[in-house]
């Protein structure tokens, strides 16, 4: 449920009508977003989020917003309330026809804030493989642009609601991430993640795992994993700015019951 | 310029704020696309669009159109008007917030009419090699949908007037395609076009060549082709449902002149 929408500044009479036909999101994705919680009236990890928007945008080419008039909109659509999802969604702005930029468009600003999700469960989460693949292109990795058909197609695989997410594979077999998430896994007390140097998107949540782990003497690396990984891992869990630290339980035929390793991270973060 | 829009069957009363602020096209470029030609008052190939974005829809699980609704739509957007180009976008619709599509929910229908391109030159057009690959992914391939950031970044490459498109290798370094077209080369009179099985589009101008080819007992196959294969090539054009077959005289330190089996292809297609 959407509790409050800006569109460059206005609120909308008719959330039905509030893009222009020509804007450059809808016509080939041609944009960027973050996604936040917010929490107790705050929205977490903020800065960060602001930061990696704004690295979003250049990774583009796209204007990012003056960073004033983004604090003023995300403090008006978030006004008094105290949870929910803020998601900001950058666009290349309005043009003409064709792929080309044009050079003195207009970003688009879109802010909205959500209803806040279902608490995450606490006794873990349910994962499946994914059938859909993830293309390679280094142009584009790490970027939380616009461009999300792969991860659409992923989540459509399945219904059964005690899944709570998949993990995907890139199109040469290499583990990437979860449809909606980046994935750890842990191996003889240390932590590893994909490096992401062909897709997937750098979330704030993961970074922010590695410099707690970092702070905790735990060793953690970046580097390619693959689905044999998974499968011998000690703890294996997802990060993601909206919900957290997730331990899986379940993969498949996998199982795993204790996560010290996890446990520990999230006393650490305070999750 | 837009001349005419219906998105869901309405005119709009402000282009500015036409379409849904949670419209899935704009969050995730999920739908699917297809311009055609409007000339001499009439669709070019219309039927062939129809087919293909009939096809598209089904390969992403999109709810297809009413074929008699969009027909009625192309009608009154088109009007009394002799030339244009018509733009048809099917979004999955409207959703609530994440990747995963709901069931229950319309697709979106955006009919557009934009004024017409000017007249491509007949004296052959110059390209260049673009930096920005493509990413392979056979689930989309071939699809005409609406993730083409990697076609804005190729785009956004060159300023210079005299280029008019850029040639996209994938990440392999296999050639493609254009920008904004497929391409075909010409090797001791036989056709040869890239064979589409991990990235590009399927177009309709292409499809529309291999069955002239035939007609014509100009043998043509659809093959992995390589830079090398252009470079070596006797003939090399282009083809696009907007611009028809264009043939290319020139590409970096490559040139061509004459071009007698593009000129019987377009000949026999009367293009």
């Amino acid at each position: 449920m959407t509790l409050a929408i800006l569109v460059n500044g206005h609120a909308p009479a008719d959330l039905g009508h509030a893009i222009a036909a020509n804007d450059r999101g809808l016509h080939y994705g041609d944009g960027v977003f973050e996604t936040a919680l917010l929490i107790d009236g705050q929205v977490r990890f903020l800065d960060d989020h602001l930061k990696r928007l704004r690295e979003s945008c250049e990774r583009l080419s796209i204007r990012p917003p003056d960073p004033a008039t983004l604090a003023a909109e995300i403090t008006r659509v978030t006004g008094a309330l105290h949870s929910g999802v803020l998601k900001i969604i950058i666009t290349r702005g309005a043009g003409t026809r064709g792929y080309r930029p044009a050079h003195d468009v207009e970003a688009t600003r879109i802010v909205a804030l959500y209803a806040a999700p279902e608490s995450p469960s606490s006794s873990g989460i349910t994962l499946r493989w994914c059938d859909t693949r993830l293309g390679r292109n280094a142009r584009l990795a790490g970027v939380k642009h616009l461009n999300r058909l792969e991860q659409v197609l992923a989540q459509a695989e399945w219904q059964d609601a005690s899944i709570d997410d998949g993990l995907m594979l890139d199109t040469e077999g290499e583990l990437v991430c979860a449809t909606a998430g980046n994935v750890f896994i842990v191996r003889e007390g240390a932590l590893a993640t994909p490096d992401l140097r062909f897709c997937g998107v750098r979330g704030i949540m993961r970074t922010r795992v590695l410099r707690a782990a970092a702070q905790l003497r735990i060793p953690a690396s970046e580097e390619p994993l693959w689905p044999h990984d998974v499968e011998i891992a000690d703890e294996v869990f997802l990060t993601n700015a909206i919900r957290g630290i997730r331990q899986v339980v379940a993969l498949g035929s996998l199982q795993w019951s204790h996560g010290p390793v996890v446990e520990r991270l999230k006393a650490a973060m305070e999750l």
